[in-house]
């Protein structure tokens, strides 16, 4: 008998697909197109399914292996509604489950262990995980959320220089420098403003960050603000005995020394991503089913 | 020889026009659709025209007399590249200028005097009139400007609300009267928020003031830190005889008691409206035309 678990991180650009053998050993990749479960929820199913068949291939199985494996898929939206169940119930593996990518990413941040996961990206959302159960906060977009991600800092950083154009507010070498690219004309600013995604606005991050450790006074604001932010969301979350803080995404980094005190000496690098996290759990699944049935 | 002026003011909803004798004595007045010069040019000019004739109609004249009239247009964009003058060039008056939305509304709220005018509604934007010269201020829109908008006030709401719900921030009595509206279901927050133009997100803007009054904490942040943006910029705005600040729009009343001491003490009401504001330059501009050519 087959005894293989395949681990799947599906996301907005593309499925990542990873298979283990029983002892969690990775033998096989595999990726397909995105997955938007609640913008496309047949299209994701394909992709899914298609990165768990390149994983096989890799690995050296035919496609028809496919129905022997256990698989875990985690995919933003798997909690939303029927979307996560939906999914599961088309999978056409021998047991395959639909989890949230926040507990793909959590998993492999922190193992088994209890922590608190942070993702600060374009987006921010945080994870806890406490004597085994999990509470999330964030994650709520950029328009009315997301207060410490990329797309915020950018659009922060637009506000402060029209601010400072109109000397509302002082300016500072970063707001006049981005007023210069912009050829010092405030309605072209308005008006990348009205069209920018939230990953057109994220662009800017790290110029903000650049511009804080070297002393900027606006770009100091502008991150002190969102370092609060995470701050806040860490203390509504955090508990007195929480060993683990890990920060994902790639603004991570940056934030490090910008945390209060108290959640710096709880900082720690993630043991691995979310598609190891993935593959943890579909091995999990696989032994736990195969003890149970035994 | 006719002697008759025209005021139009040139509004996205619709184009009010008045006509008046030399004395600046209304006797007539016209509407017709919107004006919105940046996106559609052509549906303006007739928009504006055909309230001009309405207004002459009104007053007992035949389309005919347009082409003897003077007349000032007041219109949104009047200044951004040569929109303005393509306006002015097709006129069918015998003397027409077009100039920017806030020019008239300033001469109808201070009429000759200096001073300056801060609109909030909608959106939020401030003129001034300094020894004749005007300068204005803010206006960029609810994404990167507005700070004292009713969409502002808004979306500052529904952040807070979403904050409150994540027990990042307290709650208020408001926090929870929006979430409840939501079924307590953040996704629905966000949904909205996703869609909402800004006129969407202004309908909270009453029940923010309303809530402040009855001295809801997170309300009363919220107004706090608007008010607090119309006095900075008031503040970049003034200068030490500045003799009158006048508010106008939806939220002028509701900010009064919010404004810095300064500002209090030097709050007037309009005089006119933008369309008499209108009139008032156009019967100056004919005036000023006839004398030169008397």
């Amino acid at each position: 008998m087959t005894e293989l678990a395949i681990g799947i991180d599906g996301g907005g650009t593309s499925c990542r697909a990873a298979v283990a053998d029983r002892m969690g050993t990775v033998i096989g990749l595999g990726r397909a197109g995105p997955a938007n479960i609640l913008s496309d929820l047949e299209n994701s199913l394909v992709n899914i399914v298609e990165s768990a068949r390149q994983a096989l291939r890799d690995a050296g199985y035919g496609d028809e292996t496919a129905s022997t494996v256990f698989a875990v898929v985690g995919v933003a939206g798997a909690n939303v509604g029927d979307y996560g169940q939906r999914i599961e119930k088309a999978l056409p593996f021998k047991n395959g489950r639909v989890v949230t990518d926040a507990l793909i990413s959590l998993q492999g941040a922190l193992g088994d262990a209890d922590g608190i996961v942070g993702a600060v990206g374009t987006g921010s959302v945080y994870n806890a995980r406490r004597n085994g159960k999990l509470h999330g906060i964030g994650g709520w977009g950029s328009i009315v959320g997301d207060q410490a991600s990329g797309a915020r800092l950018g659009r922060d950083l637009l506000e402060r220089s029209l601010l400072a154009y109109d000397k509302v507010r002082p300016t500072s070498p970063l707001t006049e420098k981005i007023m210069a690219e912009y050829g010092n004309d405030p309605e072209r600013v308005v008006e990348f403003a009205h069209t920018a995604r939230p990953r057109d606005f994220a662009r800017y991050a790290p110029a903000v960050f650049g511009a804080a450790e070297a002393g900027d006074a606006i770009a100091i604001e502008i991150v002190r603000e969102a370092a609060d932010a995470i701050d806040a969301s860490l203390n509504a979350l955090s508990w007195p005995e929480c060993p683990t803080i890990c920060l994902l995404g790639g603004l991570a980094r940056a934030y490090h020394p910008w945390l209060a005190d108290r959640h710096k000496t709880l900082l720690a690098e993630p043991k691995a991503d979310a598609l190891q996290g993935a593959v943890d759990l579909a091995v999990k699944l696989m032994n736990d089913r195969q003890r149970g049935v035994a």
